[in-house]
């Protein structure tokens, strides 16, 4: 007998239909002969839902009391669940985050995970019952205050859960088949991937692909939970997200999939005094400002003693740090700033590019043939980044895909839904 | 400084507006120097909403999963509340009934409090804050169980904080100014009453009346928490339920209130074998199908030996009871059963009846006079309630009110909604 953890987002709850579907989906599991603990979102689109009514009440909604309010969502979504496995003859309970003992610091709307202690949820299989947990919420022990875990939550309760549990597996559905060698929306080729490593997901996920939230690839990383990403729609197997033992070796292959992100901006501080110490106050005011930068680069400087330094950052931080730069022009120095909101950001990830040279002339090559112009080049291990202007990404990824060999024989199919 | 509570039912929190003005009128209670504790409901019709989700899942409901689910209803109203009270710079902070110390049985649906132990609410009020706290739920320290407390459980909650922070007054806020002599929509000239003792009260409120819930005013009296039943859209005193003190003489109107009611239906057991232990038999078969009998009369015995049995009881436990019945007649021997749901249930109500003779005759003459039958009659210390036809029941309310004096000088102000 396994024990298994499923986590089910919005868009596979989004209605009471969606809910009995789910339902009959945990019912066979358990009925197979597995333990089942389940992670649930709110259905569809109930957190953007209240989050809206609380700006309708108050421009700026308090942290603990905005937590309050969306932990509503997941009540909701995991009651019904309950309900519904329970009428199909399956004992079902569900628990709050608190309940569930997902202990967190006491960070209203962004809270960590300190320790996992799920006594309630372990009873309950004990019982034989099929245990619902609410995702994305916590609590926090020494404030008594209910928590929310931020964006990905759900993924992350999943994954917690798993972890504390020592579940055999985590099973994350969506409402695509797995992890795909690129957006299938983007790139018609896209091939499904039947295994993937945590690192090399790590990396995807933080280049953009949406799939699996970065806080939950991480988590699992660090617990060794090993992830199954597929689709509430099918019964085919997804992707497996592992995490090969020490010294394991693999047959890996040089690259294992390409993102794409057009969520992000670039911000040129211009004419910086090239002095030492003047990016530190650059970046401390940027890291001040809250901002999660990307990509740097420092242009060589100039024969006037200057130089010009760039990065990237999520759009919607670009306004406040803008602002922030700007208080900030004279004790600086700098001439001036520009702010650039149409790059596209290619990642080439791949486990197998830490053994084989060559990875970036072939980009390079392949982008340069295409007449696509890169902007900024950034690298990891097992990770080539590029910008390029916004209107060239989709055709950037198609060329380098198809340039990798990534290319499948026939196009993929994709499904209506949006994901999460 | 008094220690205020104050209960706000879901037409009072409807949206978003509503909620915005009803954290005006708390600031003000607060600003005027009060500590104040508000008992708030779910949003509008949030709570039925949330039943019919339920039941679009499946038909009948787990009792512990339909708790969690309606308890995102308080969930939602009470942060949003909490949030627009801190927008006009006054400290205030929610709390669900499990962590305001709301301790019922296990009983889901249906809990009653067995203890309240504020605590946290009492910080709350020790550091200045505004204490919001979910109506309706409460938590089973022994399951470790949210409960919710049925039918007019937010003014049972309000009471029962109330009671155990020993509050000065326990205002409850409806959409009309208070109690009435008789519901102002059926009796225009209905005067609005500026004093009433809780016995009076809770017989006016068992027949029918509905500004309060029945379970509310039995807690207050039995805690004696004085409540100030008054309207959420004007600042008008409203009416006052006391609790007289142990020997108090107080000067009391003979009639108070008329209360009637036309949700009950009347089943009647025909030729009921005259022997000893039928009538037990019988209740105790109603009984146990769940229903709430109110008025019982028993007819003369006819020559045959057989008799007649007719009671009262809420139309929506008619079928149930009816069925019970059925089963069981021929172990009981009865010849038949008639079912009546036009009846209508006319209650007079006032302490000054103890001490008045004469009370009956009044009221029989003046029914008399605009040729109205009564059908059932039953009476406690300080009420008399009769049974009449559906369609006369309005009628019979009007006339009872002018023949005791009760009516106004003008017609009272009836506001659009319905209560809550």
């Amino acid at each position: 007998m396994a024990l298994i953890v499923q986590k089910f987002g919005g868009s596979s709850v989004a209605d009471a239909e969606s809910i009995k579907r789910v339902a009959k989906r945990i019912v066979q599991t358990k009925k197979a002969g597995n333990d089942v603990v389940v992670a649930v979102s709110a259905m569809g689109d109930t957190t953007d839902e209240l989050v809206d009514l609380a700006h309708s009440v108050t421009p700026i909604p308090a942290g603990r009391e905005l937590d309050m309010l969306l932990t509503a969502g997941e009540r909701i979504s995991m009651a019904l669940l309950a309900m519904a496995i329970k009428s199909l003859g399956v004992e079902a309970s569900s628990y709050t985050g608190s309940q569930a003992g997902m202990l967190t610091d006491a960070q209203h709307g962004k809270a960590r995970i300190v320790d996992v202690t799920p006594k309630r949820v372990r009873e309950a299989l004990d019982a034989g019952h099929v245990a619902i947990v609410a995702g994305f919420q916590g609590f926090n022990r020494t404030t008594g205050e209910i928590t929310t875990l931020g964006r990905g939550g759900s993924d992350t309760t999943a994954v917690a859960l798993a972890a504390a549990l020592d579940a055999d597996v985590c099973e994350i559905y969506t409402d695509v088949d797995g992890i795909f060698t690129a957006d299938p929306r983007v790139v018609p080729k896209a091939k499904k991937v039947d295994r993937i490593t945590s690192e090399e997901m790590l990396e995807l996920a933080a280049s953009g692909a949406k799939v699996l939230y970065i806080r939950a690839v991480e988590y699992a990383r660090r617990h060794g939970v090993t992830l199954h990403v597929r689709s509430s729609f099918s019964n085919a197997e997804g992707t497996i997200v592992y995490n090969p033992a020490e010294g394991e070796t693999v047959e890996e292959p040089i690259i294992t999939g390409i993102a794409g992100d057009l969520s992000e901006g670039k911000i040129t501080v211009v004419g910086v005094p090239d002095t030492p110490g003047k990016a530190a106050e650059i970046f401390t005011i940027v890291a001040r400002a809250g901002a999660n930068i990307d990509m740097i680069v420092q242009n060589v400087s100039a024969s006037n003693g200057r130089t010009d330094i760039s990065f990237t950052l999520p759009k919607d931080q670009g306004q406040s740090v803008l602002t922030a730069l700007g208080v900030s022009q004279s004790d600086i120095g700098f001439e001036g700033i520009q702010y650039d909101d149409q790059i596209g950001k290619l990642a080439l990830v791949g486990a197998g590019m830490r053994t084989n040279a060559g990875v970036s002339a072939a980009l390079f090559r392949a982008l340069h043939e295409a007449s696509i112009n890169i902007e900024m080049i950034s690298t990891s291990e097992i990770r080539i980044s590029v910008v390029t202007r916004a209107d060239t990404l989709n055709e950037a990824m198609r060329v380098v895909h198809n340039a990798f060999g990534l290319d499948a024989d026939s196009e993929a199919v994709v499904y209506a839904g949006t994901g999460r």
